[in-house]
């Protein structure tokens, strides 16, 4: 098909014509599917049921330490979990300490710590006039919503394929005393799928920021979450690479089994430098005598090793990755070409980012909701829920059927076509007017 | 005996050298035995071993409403266990919010988001000069190190047998603004195992605090922690009193599963007002997408509902009601009557207060940690791990076996008295000594 774009207006009124048409007939089915969020499916939920029988009342509930796991202690995990996921975040278990069930607690946390103590001795950034964070964009909204209700200020950073702009990142940070940290997903990044490149990574750990306290938020979220068993990214582990740069304590790495066993019900897990660590420990023992050992237990009793939890992410992604490659396919029969969108095609992750044209994201989100298909909201991407562009979208392929996700491409590339066209159209109606007003000036 | 309050000096020199011999033979036997902490005995745990197999890989994974407890979602947690935990802690199941494993972690988060972004629309702590909290003491450490770690003033209040002093807690809430809240163990207090009178509470839900932010924290850790069947304290319902007394905001009530389950593997809750939860959801939102719902279906499988919960705690009492016995029986027999020191006989919770001369706490356990019995250290059971009269001595009978306990009891008794016998001497000798600089004066 024609470009949209080299369409005269006669031509994108056929079109419209035949997509409202299209539009009317998928409304006709009053679906109501939800592809919102990045939530695994019942069927990888189900890979996962054996985490059920784990431990059982016959089980030994005791650790290699002799530990009794269903009692009080252990601050910072038991040693069997930190060394699964030491393997999993590749790091060394030492640098490890285990938290609850979800590693947006522990950014949570650890910026509501930095607001009232301050980090490594410095000054609480409560006490502070300004507190400012990087935001690579598009990136992650709950990432923004923990800075935004700590009144941090968030400054955008464009994301390029293999991460964000470093040339920005670089004399931001060297400049400005009071940008305290940044919002890193490296590997397969919500939601581009994107992952940082060697050269990025090194870039971070040589960065030499004003602030003392700054700390990249490195949250390693899709470490293991490879979609092709021949095909995927690799990513410098940047603990390492920030000792050997000299800034060893310039990280906080996360990362859960959140998408690997249950979300909810999985461990979680911050690696960082043992002055970090240190810091961190003396707020942590007044926030609780220790996280659930018996879930820890669980967790590694259930995968053995990291091998076993390597062996289970490959039943993931064969669960997965048709969905991603139906969505993908869909998308280019039926948007390719028409020179009024972009997405990525990631090898890992649980996002894809779609980009159409110039102020027409939230317009197609709205369309796509009448239609009967819950996507996640424009501009959600961005810090304040504002894309200045009003490009882009979130697609979260995992959670639908087959079935499902198909009707929601398909219903969603006709949304798509629709907005475009009528956008392209009301451009023209600008144009002209604005050329008939040009005399007058 | 003769009480030691009444020996003369040769009497007391007579009994110092009995008592060494004594203590000696302790320290002979090389024991090393922790009393230092409430925690349940093994015994104990395995009264819940149940638990582990409440789920399995064939359980029906799903909540009575459809949701799937095995994936995102849910913030307050499931409706089964809001009911199961509202029964527990005698409110309805709509006031209450599951958190993780520890309702310490939420008096914790309670204390960090009223810094940072204060009560119900309150200005943030933080941004106050000085903020305060009144301490009844002795109490629990872990209360008191949470006020310390967040710079907050402590201002001690004295317990009595049917509660904290409420003339003076009444005094101060209502003339100083500063003070932002108080501790509270109300039923079968830690230390003394006091459970507050109906007096009492009523006092406490007609406070007139200056603060609007004022709020109390009723730890209500020990709610249906009884000793005995036929000999039970009885707690008024704070949410429903302070509701009746036109203070429905003014209490955040904790309470959870650490000592009915498993320490750090349990559910825990707060109940409290609707507004109070909606400020509070407003924060969780951005810390949890929720907790984890596959171990509150846990707990409510396992349980049943409230009854089971109560028979379980029956349980519970009969391994630990023996040791409380013993061990009162042991001060009665080694220490009743010779006017150094007092005890309390409480008939639930975790604790026994004990009370020794003036000067003595400290020396005692220090001489206890040398016959080889750690205890809670002396001055824990006060703001800032300081006993002005270094006085109290928590102790905590559950956790040894009572061969072991039986030891331990027996151990501190004779260095009770070897150190009052020595502090009575000391006494003499002060006394002396300024007796004979009277007349220089």
């Amino acid at each position: 098909m024609k470009p949209y774009t080299e369409m005269t207006r006669e031509e994108l009124q056929e079109e419209f014509k035949k997509l409202k048409v299209e539009f009317e007939r998928y409304q006709a089915m009053n679906l109501n599917l939800d592809m919102s969020r990045g939530k695994p499916c019942k069927e990888q939920l189900d890979l996962s049921v054996g985490l059920m029988d784990a431990l059982n009342s016959e089980a030994d509930l005791y650790c290699e330490d002799g530990t009794d796991c269903r009692n009080y202690g252990v601050l910072g995990g038991i040693q069997e979990a930190r060394q699964l996921m030491g393997d999993m975040m590749e790091n060394n278990p030492d640098n490890i300490l285990i938290y609850g069930n979800s590693s947006l607690s522990i950014m949570y946390d650890s910026i509501s710590r930095s607001m009232t103590h301050g980090v490594m001795g410095s000054t609480p950034w409560c006490k502070l006039d300004k507190v400012k964070f990087l935001c690579p964009v598009p990136g992650y909204d709950r990432h923004f919503a923990i800075t935004e209700y700590f009144g941090i200020e968030m400054i955008p950073v464009p994301m390029h394929e293999d991460g964000p702009d470093m040339d920005m990142v670089e004399k931001l940070v060297s400049e400005d005393e009071s940008i305290k940290g940044i919002w890193c997903v490296p590997k397969y990044s919500n939601p581009q799928g994107y992952s940082y490149s060697d050269a990025t990574v090194r870039r971070f750990a040589r960065l030499e920021p004003a602030a003392r306290d700054f700390r990249i938020y490195w949250d390693n979220a899709y470490g293991i979450h490879h979609l092709y068993d021949d095909d995927q990214d690799y990513l410098i582990e940047i603990l390492a690479e920030c000792k050997r740069a000299g800034h060893p304590d310039m990280v906080y790495k996360f990362a859960s089994t959140s998408k690997v066993t249950f979300p909810g019900s999985g461990i979680s897990a911050i690696a960082t430098s043992f002055n970090n660590l240190e810091d961190i420990k003396e707020q942590l023992r007044h926030q609780t005598i220790g996280y659930d050992k018996v879930n820890q237990l669980r967790h590694v009793r259930f995968f053995g090793d990291i091998h076993g939890m390597v062996e289970h992410m490959r039943k993931h992604a064969d669960i997965i990755r048709p969905k991603f490659e139906m969505v993908e396919d869909i998308f280019e029969k039926n948007l390719g070409g028409l020179g009024i969108c972009t997405w990525t095609k990631p090898k890992g992750g649980y996002f894809i980012s779609f980009d159409g044209l110039p102020g027409t994201a939230k317009r197609i989100v709205d369309k796509t909701k009448k239609g009967g298909v819950t996507l996640t909201k424009a501009g959600s991407t961005w810090p304040y829920g504002k894309d200045p562009y009003d490009t882009n979208i979130r697609i979260a392929p995992t959670y639908p059927s087959m079935d499902n996700l198909r009707t929601a491409a398909q219903l969603f590339t006709v949304c798509v076509r629709y907005i475009s066209v009528k956008k392209l159209m009301e451009n023209m109606d600008e144009a002209e007017k604005q050329a008939q007003e040009q005399p007058q000036q």
